[in-house]
């Protein structure tokens, strides 16, 4: 199996990349192509003495970042000749030369690089980004969380049918329970989108509970929750989010306390350090762009090396699973007027 | 100064609401004015010996549930003659017999009742719930979050004007700094309704830094942060669950952690508790209802005596404030072509 690892793609390129990638080629058997700049790649892959079999680079002489947007991003996305380390990273999936892609890099950019050098498959209109929360009994898949800011109902169900696919083949949920995400558990709260979707999951055949909030979405109670790439970013950043705000307020506050509280902040440390890591994107690495017809796994900007190997991770549990196929078959068979 | 107080609101009632008011009026010297069932209010309110001049009880023979919704709801809200708790209390300040009501019901309850008996002010076509979010710094007014799931950029300029009116005579911030709730800080970023939104904020005249993310929100960079009903509502519900989730994950590793973690946890314990505090909807109490022709404060179902409390200290400061009459005239002034 081979895996396609973008090397500039973290903040701190192209050092988590590289050795997040040889980490992973050494413990999961897979080959990585790692995809950037030669030169800088081999400062930081010769020092590892990890230039065996597994691992092989491919030259890409430019790379997307975060001031790549608008309209001249999807020039770039589009340009004929592969140049970004995204663009040819991608192309060898589209080629057959690897069977995912895993970047770190500008969301936004991996997506327009996705959508137009692949494409979408046969009846799914939009992709969406479909990362995986904690929560209290173990994890859900929350999809879209960023690709697509504009939803409409017919994207949300298409959205459901690949998190369930997804939940069920890489995360070995059966049955997964699908929901939608809204502001009242009861049928007839949402946004307009949201109750035009309700209307269209009851009749999806799929495993679909109604509408959750984020309370039950964290305590455990649906495999795959379904929202708009809006609304899901604002509810992953305000989880990051309020996690930090209460770690770092918790530290100071220990900090500038008695000397018995500070004793005990020291006792508690690795408690809390668990619990920071139980929310920790590092864990997953990086979330899949269901309904691209290639595997693309995009992961944080911050990701560290441990985050780049457990993607890869991520990837090859996605390629074994055949999830691509399966997708595809379950398209076909609950919106076939669609596929 | 007489504030009208639901009887019937929280999902204790009529104990924390009853309790809660009789303490506001031993101590910030207003009136109030328990609306209810004058029986079960009285239960309450005997063994309190607090039937002074203070504390006046009105009798409504009603109440409004979490059952109530939809028409059905609306039907209630619009009938003539008042008999709910919501209704009574919310007819007082139309008639100028008390000069705000706050309630700790169901919200879509008090939003209709509110919008059917009082209806908006001048120049403004829906209101928006505006609670006070915990920052790194101080505070932050976000608007709206419930009262309207679907809003139009106009909804959100209304709101701005609103927010930072509030912000400025109630929470006393000098030009304070209004900004819009995106996926991105750049602009372009949001979804539809935020990057038309964004244009029109552009020359609205306020102090509008342009877009925040839920990160830059906590971190205290603006002083009102505007969305949608929808989106502000899973905002603030993520940011409750996250909270809690942390919270219960720290409790429960800390029993089952080591003799020494648990003595750290012990020694820790308040200030746990202090940061939970922060995080805590009592200290604020209710949110202002803004828009209507008239103050209501809704609070939390959850909410206890100290949060109906500080929900009448909140609603006296915005009487005292004038804040009514402050929010009619800007709307005059930053949107006259609307008033």
């Amino acid at each position: 199996m081979k895996i396609a690892v973008d090397a500039m793609g973290s903040d701190h390129y192209p050092r988590p990349d590289v050795e997040g990638a040889v980490a992973a080629a050494g413990m999961y058997g897979v080959e990585v192509i790692l995809v950037g700049d030669e030169a800088r790649i081999h400062t930081v892959l010769e020092p590892l003495k990890a230039t065996g079999r597994s691992i092989r680079v491919v030259h890409a002489p430019e790379m997307l970042t975060m001031d790549d947007k608008g309209l001249a991003l999807a020039l770039k996305a589009k340009r004929k000749e592969p140049r970004t380390s995204m663009a040819v990273g991608i192309d060898l999936v589209k080629h057959g030369e690897a069977q995912a892609f895993v970047t770190a890099g500008n969301t936004g950019a991996a997506v327009a690089t996705a959508y137009f050098r692949i494409g979408t498959m046969a009846g799914v209109e939009r992709p969406a980004l479909a990362p995986v929360f904690p929560t209290r009994t173990g994890t859900c898949v929350v999809l879209d969380i960023g690709a697509n800011p504009d939803c409409k109902p017919e994207n949300l169900v298409q959205f459901a049918v690949m998190g369930a696919v997804y939940a069920e083949r890489v995360r070995g949920v059966k049955h997964p329970r699908v929901a939608l995400l809204s502001n009242g558990e009861e049928a007839g709260k949402g946004n307009t989108l949201v109750r035009e979707t309700h209307k269209q999951l009851l009749t999806s055949g799929l495993n679909y509970l109604g509408n959750v909030e984020p309370k039950e979405l964290m305590a455990g109670r649906a495999d795959v929750v379904l929202t708009d790439g809006f609304t899901g970013n604002i509810l992953l950043k305000a989880s990051e989010a309020v996690a930090s705000l209460i770690f770092e307020t918790v530290r100071d506050k220990i900090q500038s306390a008695s000397a018995l509280a500070k004793l005990g902040g020291l006792l508690v440390r690795p408690t809390l350090r668990s619990v920071a890591q139980l929310l920790n994107p590092s864990e997953e690495g990086a979330a899949p762009l269901l309904g691209i017809d290639g595997l693309v796994f995009i992961g944080h900007g911050r990701s560290d090396a441990l985050a780049i190997q457990n993607a890869v991770r991520v990837a090859k549990l996605a390629v074994e699973a055949d999830v691509l196929n399966s997708i595809r078959a379950e398209i076909g068979h609950r919106l076939p007027s669609r596929a």
